[in-house]
């Protein structure tokens, strides 16, 4: 789970940094990056490219709050997150915007291995569950488009819905396509010719 | 988010439940019921039927804390959990047993309250991208069994598709059942009668 992982912290206050450095370093983490400029932050997380990050905000208003959760959104990565202080409203807001662990009054050297662990574990979680939706929702939506596709060549050839998948599928071979770009195709047309 | 709701806490330690009842307490929970026995802890809850858990297991071994991992599995409600050390496997499991919020070495009573509302938003997050999930899978096996409908009906009494899906909702109009549920017949009594 830990080991070879590149690690980017984001803190502009140097002491709290220097605890979650010692606690990465205590849980043998060596690949770590600290970042203290917090503009232009998603170009420089692009580019440092690390596999985790941990953000430190201390005591952050509303508009620095807002601004790591847009960073979060955008990132697509296990987010470790420490305040000093949360209301209710920021906390919802931290879990809607994919933050994977958010900690409240809870920094300390000891437990930056345990909050690393877990904010990976969450966001692997995470990323299964809707990669599972985006899959089933693919899987729903192509059946949809190849059943408009049956449907406009059943109406236009006369042919019954068999023979409407075999000549779907025989176009999708000899083009060497897939059915559901063929059937995809077939429904923009039918759109563009007015049928 | 917090007010009103019910808090069963699970602890068999009275020092350390003091602290999180007095976390709750200054969060203004008041409906907090406290539990030391940790037999038949699914039956318990199913009685008491709370909002939120919060579970405190000290330093737990193996079997306590996959017996705590099963409970978490069957309860389906946010789950709160204080443990004071873990490793990378257990906090995975954690995870994947649906723990909302799984605390390594962070039992403090400032803390109670934030600990609260994360586990419930995590909670409520969750949940909503596993019903979605659930909708999208439903919708789409609902879509199979049609489709599956729809062509033994065109096979066996020579329909056009669109005669056999209306063949399927006129038969659920007049006994007042939902066409998934006509089309699921239908293809249990197919396979039955060996078509």
């Amino acid at each position: 789970m830990s080991g070879g992982l590149s690690i980017l912290v984001i803190d502009d206050n140097k002491i709290r940094a220097s605890i979650i450095e010692q606690g990465l370093h205590d849980a043998g983490h060596d690949r770590v990056i600290l970042v203290h400029q917090m503009e232009g932050l998603v170009r420089q997380i692009a580019d440092i490219n690390p596999d985790v990050i941990v953000i430190d905000l201390e005591n952050p208003n509303r508009d620095q709050l807002e601004h790591m959760f847009q960073v979060s959104r955008a990132v697509r990565r296990p987010i470790a997150m420490f305040v000093d202080k949360s209301d209710s409203h920021s906390i919802e807001a931290a879990v809607d915007a994919g933050v994977s662990a958010y900690i409240v009054d809870g920094l300390k050297r000891e437990r930056v291995k345990s909050i690393l662990d877990m904010a990976i574990s969450r966001f692997r979680a995470f990323s299964r569950l809707t990669e599972e939706l985006e899959e089933v929702r693919s899987e729903l939506a192509d059946r949809k488009t190849i059943d408009r596709a049956k449907g406009i060549l059943m109406k236009s050839k006369g042919l019954s819905e068999q023979e409407a998948y075999d000549l779907l599928r025989r176009t999708a071979m000899n083009q060497s396509r897939k059915i559901i770009d063929v059937a995809q195709s077939l429904v923009i047309a039918s759109g563009l010719l007015g049928d």
